[in-house]
């Protein structure tokens, strides 16, 4: 395995490239793309990407090479063979997404500059696991269609290395973490800190820190106010619209359409279809949030109440189960059903599965099930995530994801002794706000900087932190 | 050739699908699909449909088969060989489609249902010339990537056949009448009536009434309300938005957009991007509709002023050179150009096919073209239209147009003597509402009846018409 | 009586203060302002200004006052006694009123210069008949407070002079026209011409045309575009907030809200509260205004089937018993019912002059109908015009009725013979244009201009008109 | 002094009205109305229902007593003078307001009823200090018109009473907690709790807190997710647009704004500005608000680079001088300036009281300052909080925070020894959330309750909290 050394010219991913200006660091990620169901809580950024790679990407897939990658002799252009992809020779490809990619991710391209004479990173030594992109021909353990086993395997590959050893972890999801807690738990010695963008992996972490076997400090980067409103409102608000029609090409006008909660997700997906003429209810189980959807113009509703008359079923709550096979029952012709959640048990795909109804794939993406007396309903993405099956990830959120992640490892990385215990910390504050300001330039977006005397007047410090920590945005 | 008999089982025709109930007739409906460019003025739904069909059926593209349609020997499964098309064996798929389409076409349904006992179109011979779409392995005369000789053979080998003549016309930019007017003048002595749904047939009609040349009356059913709305402040709020996510992956947020043109199709697009959170700037010759923008929310400017700044610039004036290569060289980096108009010459693309300039396709219908500094506009679907080359068109809109036709063809055919001259005529205001009221049922609408009572103090009718010739909607 | 010389300090009359600068004039505008209800058809922009004088002024009714205007002997500052108001001390107050508007109707006073030089109405004498504003305390016969009986009397004051005979008639609700139809109709002669504002006046008018009475040309000023989007869609949409808020402090928010009728004032209604966060269902009669709800997002419902529900019932269809006692026995405790509509018979609100229900008062323009089991229901402005009773009318959309009223008025005044016949006119479209092009600097807007090259590839001329009649905008 | 029984027919206090039938209690409030500037930072609610009684009653104010209310006797119908307020004649109109205001207080009358059995508050003595409404002529020590001397002279009155001590503190600014620690200070033995409401009064009690001196609990409600969302995102959203149609009657659309802060507050003005057809610049110092603005559709700008060119400038920053003399200075003629923000120093109206200006009253809450050129700019309510001063607050909101307090007020009287220690604390989320659940009701609104299996697979309680404390809506 080579270290990165900020010259490799081939490198494929695009969300790590950042890296490579910091430090050399031997880096790992890994992720099998095509069984995103097994993930069901997390909401990830780069599994999106997977997703419309593998989309895009299908029609390589009738290639004739059956053979697995595991089994592949390949080398990268520096004669490395520390990797495993399924065809080293799309490198050039990769490399062109990567450009592409850099002109919308200014932020990353600016935090890599002003990190080029410190190389914060340097000495830094980074393995990791996350979802890859169309882009990644980089040498990785990574392919499409990867068998749980392969998934593992590769896992293993990339920790298990002679004459190397990691010193952070940049995880999505928490299996890296966790393989390296079973099998190799005296690397935790030489780790100084985990990175983890997941709420699956988060909600991992918190489960370790609670029963006091967390032992190094995490950095959970999936709450920051940044990456929460990009990954969920203001990214839904556009993907909803995208997924539904790319998939079903339906007019929004007009429809009735519930969406079942009114979280971040919920609210992205009412706005957008409520401004496209779609006449909106939804569903809560939190009276705060419910609140919010009265005042917001949605009528809030059980569900039993409107599903015989609905055009289209949502859901965004993370919890299972949501529309239940009795629901299913009784919706109407021709209604579509999707999810916009954590998870993929909101609909109770499985109850669909039974000898009475008929599953017709109509395309990609999109099934039709079909009831003895006619009755279909149109099933997305077979009830996993629309947007991450159906839609693309915006490259300007995938930067705010790739910066966030960037500032947490710099900062466990150079944080002096003791400033982080054995527990799980939300990004700082002013950290979060320096993701901001990172990306405001995109939008010629200017900055009011305080007085001397407003800065006291309001007991601030001029560079922020801006807000309290209870504050909501 | 066939009489179609309402019992053929193959008809993949999904626009003329509901005459099929009507009568028995003769249909010939033809148009090549690939040079769009070429009907400049015309906003045609079933090109779009067409164009989509273009693109999700391009993996069929590869097929070895080079032989051309004029010269394949192909059969229907009646045994007929009157048409022409790429594959007669895709009969079955494009059925299918049909019968998707059809669910969602309710209104077209409802007006076959009622029409069947009446055959108000018993008798009537209907040749037409029009867009057609991914469902048409129907017996007509046109393939995907048609020369423009192919174009004109296939509509004379629907016009000129032994033994059978046309009584009404159904065309799409005027290309089928014009035809006939320099070819067959004669036949006009049996044409009851033209009806035209594009722009630039309808132009052409009225150049035809002014100069007295128009023998025949005809049906302007592109300026009726609904289609117009339809086609175009409806259609395009939800096409902009779905055109540019699928070429470009972009984030509307944030994103500063001038939109050239405030007419119905400007209002569409301004109206979405606004509610995505786009900064939008509009540009506009006609004092009122200028207005109108201001009173929107929009900054009214000169193209200049904000050409600099700008990150996506759209046009949908119907004018010519609205965007100059003037324009082009003082866009930043990375801005997006793209036309909503009707016209291809919107954009002066033909300024950008000099040598110093270099073009990369970097997918379907995206262009960089590159400027010798390096700077790239990224040009969507060569400045062609791009709801229809980027996006589809719901089968909702599809439905409004059919039924327009529909009742337009039913009305010339059975209008009394005199009622029509030889002139060009609008939609009769009740049957637009006709149109409206059959899609009603689409959206559990409940349309309320006047009371006696009320209809006297109004001086209406209880069926309508309910609004004055003027009237702005 | 004075003729106008443009000298005159003490004008307090906003709306033709324009006239001033054009000519010298007798004109003589009255309007009763007390009775509103008799004229139910006429949305005038003045009534609501003149409404909002009353309220505003309400607590100065009580003065001791009681002698009629019409047994005062007053002088103006000018010494002459040919006007008939309350307090000619209060000119000074009107003047004032009449610089801050004037500040805010920028369009007249660019109209006003241009016409400088030019004195496009020299020579005319002008009679009018309108509602009167704050600011009149100028030389007119109107005054708070008068008598059916007043009116007339006023009426006949202002036509019947000694020595002096109106050229032209400014008419808003067609009273003016009727009494000297009635009274005079030798004056004729000299008339060149009616402008009408109102809808019930364009209405009588449009119904002398067709009994071959109308005796001279008549400009319906009602339907020009600028002034029908300004007084009815542009203005509603703010005013129906402010109409609700200033009498109810109601919050608006996850109201339920039923509007019936959605032509332009209907439209501006639903636009505004849903975007306060209401939750809207409309009625209508017209299948494609009902169409159009639905695509904007709207529940289409007969009012049966909300009228239980709803927080707040709004008129806004121009017909009568919209709003039945039935209906009114079925909504719910504290429904709150307005009309926003062209009549005062939108809301049966005799059937709830009975003596089971209970009227209370509770503040300016609210009454608290209460039902004998307690429910009570909040009427508004007794079910007179919401926006005229309880709001007040920007000066920017009396800017644009009083542009349009003068140009009509020049226009008619300067037409060459057998332009204009004994008929209704639609103001030209170019005028239209040329009132929207007025008020464009008011929002630093700049109208981009067509090149040579591109009028003529439009067929256009540079100057406009732009837009063939039956245009929507 | 009485204490109050629940009987109390007269009680004309909207506010704590709810605790009658909670407990016998001392309860008194007073607050001065007059000098709202100096508690600058509080955005309270009740003070803009002081003021818009203000200003509704300020044609009463001539009446000719002008005896100060200390200097008066006065009894209430049951015979008791411990109160003090200008004439308890008008108690009766006060019932009238409560009686029409508790329709919209469902909430509130929910917990009451609820509270009947329990008596939750039995034997708090309460003392409280806040603003009061156009409902209270109630026995209290209060008036329109109050010195800075009375006003500590009624709190004095409040605090300092033979054989009367309270044991909890009701606050609104910190005031009345300030008097009792400076002049009282062994009250606090007795003291369980002090309830606070205000921004100012929330910052004096941390830093109390902070300085380890504060003595007993303290309940932060400002900062309570109900009461901030209603207070300011959903109250401004409605607010400024009532605020500034009724001080100019100014027409929103096509409007240029620029919006200082992005905070709640501002994204409410925002929202309303942007829906109405304003086009809205913003300016913010918190990058993440930033970037919230742009993702919104919002230009982010320094304030110079504006402000020659917007008609209306609104400050919701809670800042000092964000808009300076510099700043007027360059403002165009009429441009609107007014305050929506905590403080009324955001506007440097002192440096506008210079010679060379002159200040024009136009009418209440409006002055115009004009300049030697003759520039004149619109001073909305000099400053100060335009929702307070020119606008009203629903009842609803009133709603929230009354249902708030009392819930904190049985929080904290009620909690077990030690739950609470000398600290200042936010109100329990699950309280938050039971505010909220009391409101549902009002919209119609059903929550959907958790099945068991789902709440286990949640890991919550099916009766909330439902979100960790991090959580921002």
């Amino acid at each position: 395995m080579e270290n990165w050394d900020g010259n490799e010219g081939t490198s494929a991913f695009h969300m790590p490239e950042w890296m490579i200006q910091f430090a050399d660091q031997k880096q790992e990620f890994n992720k099998r793309p095509t069984k995103i169901g097994r993930r069901s809580l997390s909401r990830s950024i780069s599994q999106s990407s997977t997703d419309s790679y593998s989309s895009a990407a299908s029609y390589t897939d009738s290639s004739d090479d059956e053979t697995s990658p595991r089994d592949k002799q390949q080398k990268n252009s520096k004669g490395s063979s520390d990797f495993c992809v399924k065809n080293i020779k799309q490198a050039e490809f990769g490399r062109r997404e990567i450009e592409i990619a850099e002109q919308e991710m200014p932020a990353l391209m600016a935090l890599r500059k002003r990190a080029q004479g410190e190389k914060p990173l340097a000495g830094a030594k980074i393995v990791g696991c996350t979802h890859i992109t169309a882009q990644t021909a980089f040498p990785v353990f990574a392919w499409k269609g990867e068998s749980e086993d392969d998934f593992w395997w590769c896992i293993d590959r990339c920790v298990n290395v002679e004459g190397w050893q990691p010193n952070m972890i940049l995880d999505d999801g928490g299996d890296l973490t966790h393989w390296i807690y079973k099998k190799y738990p005296n690397m935790f010695k030489k780790i100084k800190g985990i990175v983890e963008e997941s709420v699956t992996g988060v909600h991992r972490l918190y489960q370790l820190s609670k029963a006091g076997k967390l032992c190094v400090p995490a950095m959970n980067v999936n709450d920051s106010v940044t990456k929460q409103k990009f990954d969920n409102l203001y990214c839904c608000r556009e993907s909803i619209l995208d997924g539904l029609k790319r998939t079903t090409d339906m007019m929004f006008g007009g429809k009735q359409v519930v969406v079942c909660g009114y979280g971040e997700v919920g609210k992205g997906c009412c706005a957008a279809l409520k401004a496209m003429g779609s006449i909106v209810y939804v569903t809560e189980i939190d009276p705060i949030c419910a609140l919010q959807a009265c005042m917001d113009g949605f009528r809030l509703v059980k569900l039993n109440e409107v599903i015989r008359q609905v055009d289209i079923v949502i859901t965004c709550t993370g919890n299972k189960n949501v529309v239940t096979r009795e629901h299913l029952d009784r919706m109407k012709n021709s209604c579509i059903v999707c999810n916009m959640g954590h998870s993929n048990t909101e609909i109770d795909v499985a109850s669909l599965r039974t000898p009475e109804l008929t599953w017709e794939r109509v395309r990609s993406q999109v099934d039709h099930v079909i009831w003895p007396d006619g009755k279909r309903i149109v099933l997305l993405a077979e009830g996993r995530l629309l947007n991450l099956s159906c839609s693309t990830v915006p490259t300007f959120v995938l930067s705010i994801t790739a910066t966030t992640q960037a500032l947490a490892l710099i900062e466990l990385y150079n944080a002096p002794e003791g400033r982080y215990k054995q527990d799980v910390y939300l990004l700082p504050k002013k950290m979060d706000e320096y993701v901001a300001s990172l990306h405001l330039p995109t939008f010629d977006a200017h900055l009011t900087e305080l007085t001397d005397e407003q800065a006291k007047y309001l007991g601030l410090n001029k560079n922020g932190p801006f807000k309290p920590n209870y504050y909501r945005y």
